[in-house]
């Protein structure tokens, strides 16, 4: 392997990431399921035109096309919306309302300088066939639910209407072919200053009084009765730090209702959750005309913000104890040990080699961050006892093979 | 969206198949690592060079190639022991023995009219770093295992050494340039008949008596030492219907000692497991010198059986129970219904729209299989009362709210 490394802007996840990787998303996947969710898995692969034509120009310059063996042109999945637009139009059976979640990877020849990665493991979760608001409604309280179990407690989930900011657009007198754009720096409300994003309207064609009266109206705006009432619902439903944010605008200009993001205090890495309603958006990309609400979660943030304020179990590794070997003869003592532990749930690791030494064994399970080891040595055999040995603490103790497993589950 | 189809040769999972798939990935993940093992998750491309000039010139043809955007030549991962290998070199600290277990999919550009797929997903679990016969015995024994949980019973997991083959080959005089392609029409005995074999072999250049010899040598065939102790140990590790079978060869020449394969009796389908101790593999991989041990586990061929002999749970659906909506006027008992059961831990979906009415409620509930739905309607409300109806049998009780969560986990 003249190359023994890893492609530019993809990574290996080793045991130790991983771990905490899956304790989130079997966080997620149990949130997911409380609500009715189910999972959906589409290929790596689709034909290139399912992918072309859907997301601009800026956004196929990064899609990872090639022709496979058989000259099709096909494509690495971008996103997890246009395989779902896909599903739906293929699969007109589907039960509706279609409430799915998907966790898989994405990819993106994107810049790896901006720290970007290339394959990137997106989790969305959508509720497709419905515009009641008892569906906008959930979207926050699934993801209130996720933070809240993975013991996050600084966030908030600011929630809006694109509605209320189009109402405020005719309100100011702002022509309608500049909406998207005034919208656009309206959304830089919470990382400029007031000054800065005037400065910016104005440049863009916006009179100072436009300017003043959008600033005015933002600042009194207020839910309309159908965010009132996905607030009121949403709340009902359990959900946390839900705040009302008529400048939050979400870049993607397909949303047509309720609109939501997450942002954590600490670190300050941005929103880890974004999403919204977007009732044309699968018919846009070619699936049937089903209205539809949805968010995705950033995995990789989360893992960020998890492992930086060191929210996830202490021991990462799912093995509660090494069973350690003495030496060749006493093989049988350990493995018997080992079966016995497992047959009570216990994830033990029997330490496979007896010609190894024990403090080489010792060392093994210091470096694999293993809780605890168990010795089992001529003496403790004699006396009917095996010793325990808390790896954090140094602690060893004497405890009969009976009493092995509540000590090791207490 | 011109073709809303999925590209050839590759997989939706939709919600139902999905359900199946995940409990067998559970099942598999609970049981790799109640022995120790941890997930490892490599990239789906890699650099060409890392794939090239491995597997022989037949899998190449069969490879994703092709220039990334920064024309760089990459390829989609084909298998789960070169991306091993590559690790294993490029981490030289990680902790050996590495027990490590993998589950993602490879791509192989196959012939799809054999009933092949293009993206696969493999289950590999290995321990890379040991030559103890102990690691050899955990592999049946996890094997083993993972088909009990599943609750498989008929299976027979044959054992047979590289080594034992190649003493026969030996003592039946059989030249050693011909020991792999005799090993070849050996591995075919247990589809083809002895004659026809017999035939193969003498086709192939061996004299009657070579012929005669072989067949005898493998007949009464014993385990060797190494292996009889490997025997001993997975049979003391609680493996079941572990058996040694001489015959027994396994396509893949990169085998050096214990090998394995498990099939089941019913359906017809070939083996659902294989493996074995490959102690150069991973150096002649490109990687650094180390013994290992392993083997991957079919996850298509284990759904197919547990589609087949319906071994998987009754309810795919993980959503426990239905709540409708009876009127918009009642939304809120409905909704506060189902936030109490799902704060019990119980999976339940609320039906998002009080519009529809319950029969298509109820419809909802059939077609996605769910197993219970319950109703609060005004009467119901009345008496402090709600309705819980069984879907598989029809019959509906009245019962108080607060014993809805007994009734719905009982």
């Amino acid at each position: 392997m003249a190359t023994a490394q890893t492609l530019k802007g993809f990574r290996d996840f080793l045991p130790p990431v991983m771990a905490i990787r899956n304790q989130v998303i079997s966080t997620f996947r149990q949130v997911f399921e409380s609500y009715g969710f189910s999972e959906l898995q589409t290929p790596t692969l689709e034909y290139a035109d399912v992918l072309l034509g859907k997301y601009g120009e800026e956004a196929e310059k990064l899609m990872y096309l090639f022709k496979d063996r058989g000259n099709r042109d096909v494509g690495l999945k971008y996103d997890l919306t246009v395989p779902l637009a896909r599903v739906m139009a293929q699969y007109p059976d589907i039960p509706k309302p279609f409430k799915r979640y998907q966790i898989q990877p994405v990819f993106r020849a994107d810049n790896t300088q901006k720290g970007r990665y290339r394959e990137i493991y997106q989790c969305d979760f959508d509720i497709v066939g419905t515009e009641s608001p008892i569906a906008d409604a959930e979207i926050p309280a699934i993801i209130s639910d996720c933070l809240t179990n993975l013991k996050f407690s600084d966030f908030t989930i600011r929630i809006n209407s694109r509605q209320i900011l189009f109402d405020i657009i005719i309100k100011a007198n702002i022509p309608s072919n500049l909406s998207l754009t005034v919208l656009q720096s309206v959304d830089k409300l919470d990382k400029k200053s007031t000054d800065e994003v005037s400065e910016e309207l104005m440049q863009k064609g916006l009179s100072k009084i436009q300017v003043l009266d959008l600033f005015s109206y933002l600042k009194s705006a207020e839910p309309d009765t159908n965010l009132s009432e996905i607030i009121k619902l949403s709340e009902a439903l359990g959900t946390k730090h839900l705040k009302f944010d008529p400048t939050l605008v979400r870049g993607l200009d397909y949303y047509t209702g309720a609109i939501y993001e997450t942002v954590v205090k600490e670190p300050k890495i941005g929103s880890v959750s974004g999403g919204g309603r977007y009732d044309h958006l699968i018919e846009n990309l070619g699936g049937p005309n089903l209205p539809a609400v949805g968010s995705t979660i950033g995995l990789d943030r989360i893992v960020d913000v998890i492992t930086e304020l060191k929210l996830h179990s202490e021991n990462t590794n799912s093995t509660k104890a090494l069973v350690t070997i003495f030496s060749p003869n006493l093989v049988s003592q350990s493995l018997n040990l080992s079966v016995n532990l497992r047959s009570l749930g216990i994830n033990v690791e029997l330490f496979p080699d007896p010609n190894i030494k024990l403090d080489k064994q010792l060392k093994y399970a210091s470096q694999k961050n293993t809780p605890y080891v168990v010795i089992v040595g001529p003496e403790e055999i004699a006396k009917h006892a095996v010793i325990l040995k808390n790896m954090s603490t140094g602690q060893q103790v004497e405890v009969s093979p009976d009493k092995l497993a509540s000590q090791l589950l207490g």
